[in-house]
């Protein structure tokens, strides 16, 4: 069973590629240029290089499930948005579906299916999201949608909660949303589920089994 | 058969709903600002005030489908697209899916089906467009997508092709847009259809039959 890790190279891909490789999982990483594999390849990770705006088809070859975790970021406007977060997701949904993967994870955002209830600032990423993800609910291929809060870069604590009114951070950690995706990619049964994330006081697989 | 005009107080729009009202066709006119719906009482047309990233539901209100022409337009950027273009027309589909409307008509864009292969652009544009006719074609309600090519002023000449090869202009005017629209709210066996429209030399029913 290997996961196709796309948005390798961001903050929330580069924790789990390392924790999923610590765990013996297989695992490969996709990532834009040549000059991020580096990192992948001194850790003995897998990687491959594949462009979410261009050729990729190649990097799904020899895998049975996706995460993705890819996003624009913050440092770039609401086009990329529109090609990284909406079509990019789209596009590797509908190749892995092709393919016959067994699975695809996505990274989401909390309350993104209702994206006018968001911050005014925030309404077009979660317009985004939103539309990827009842894309992948209705693309025929099994999937997780996992649905952080705000993302910060503290410590891991490992534990979670997954609605707002039981936590206590209104918030989860970077690392914990790698962990979690860690527990999914470890049980290959969990399908067709959706979850919000926050960090609180219960273990990951309470919350997904 | 009532058809709500999504857009109304665009330039398609507008021409839409003047071409349906004068073949007595029944529409309502959706538009957002109260200052915008004299130009259609002037005119005889119905209209209602409605908000696509806001309150909208009542609208549909005994409406039996709708034409969807709304665009963010050239004077906002990509985060309207993705607001207007893409969570607008979703939005809009699952209204008329929930209230159980017979049909829904959209506007969208020649080749929106590949964005990748635009002008860099208008790639984002397209992956809008993309991802909106993809959800209405499995939303569950019955469609019509006329995808125009690059939109002009000129006069209208109520002559199509379907085809960039069999098209000598690769443009077509608005006026013949609306008129394409008008022919497709006049023709209500009309389902589950896409269709490029240019200039040429054809009448519409020869493309929309």
């Amino acid at each position: 069973m290997t996961t196709l890790v796309i948005g390798a190279n961001g903050q929330i891909g580069k924790q789990f590629c390392e924790q999923a490789h610590e765990q013996g999982l297989a695992i490969k990483a996709m990532v834009r240029r040549q000059e991020q594999a580096g990192w992948f390849k001194e850790r003995g990770i897998d990687v491959v290089i594949g462009d979410l705006e261009g050729e990729m088809e190649h990097a799904f070859e020899g895998c049975d499930e996706v995460v993705f975790t890819a996003g624009s970021g913050p440092h770039t406007g609401p086009d990329k948005t529109l090609l990284i977060d909406l079509y990019g997701a789209i596009r590797t949904a509908d190749i892995a579906k092709a393919k016959g993967l067994a699975r695809y994870i996505m990274v989401s955002a909390i309350r993104a299916e209702q994206p006018l209830e968001a911050p005014e600032k925030m309404r077009p990423y979660m317009a985004a999201k939103f539309a990827a993800d009842r894309h992948l609910e209705s693309a025929g291929i099994p999937y997780v949608i996992l649905k952080p809060g705000p993302l910060t870069n503290e410590a891991p604590t490992h534990g979670f909660v997954d609605s707002m009114e039981d936590s206590s951070s209104q918030s989860i950690t970077r690392a914990d949303v790698a962990y979690a995706l860690v527990h999914v990619a470890k049980t290959p049964d969990l399908k067709n589920r959706s979850v919000t994330l926050l960090n609180g006081d219960r273990p990951i697989d309470t919350l997904l089994r």
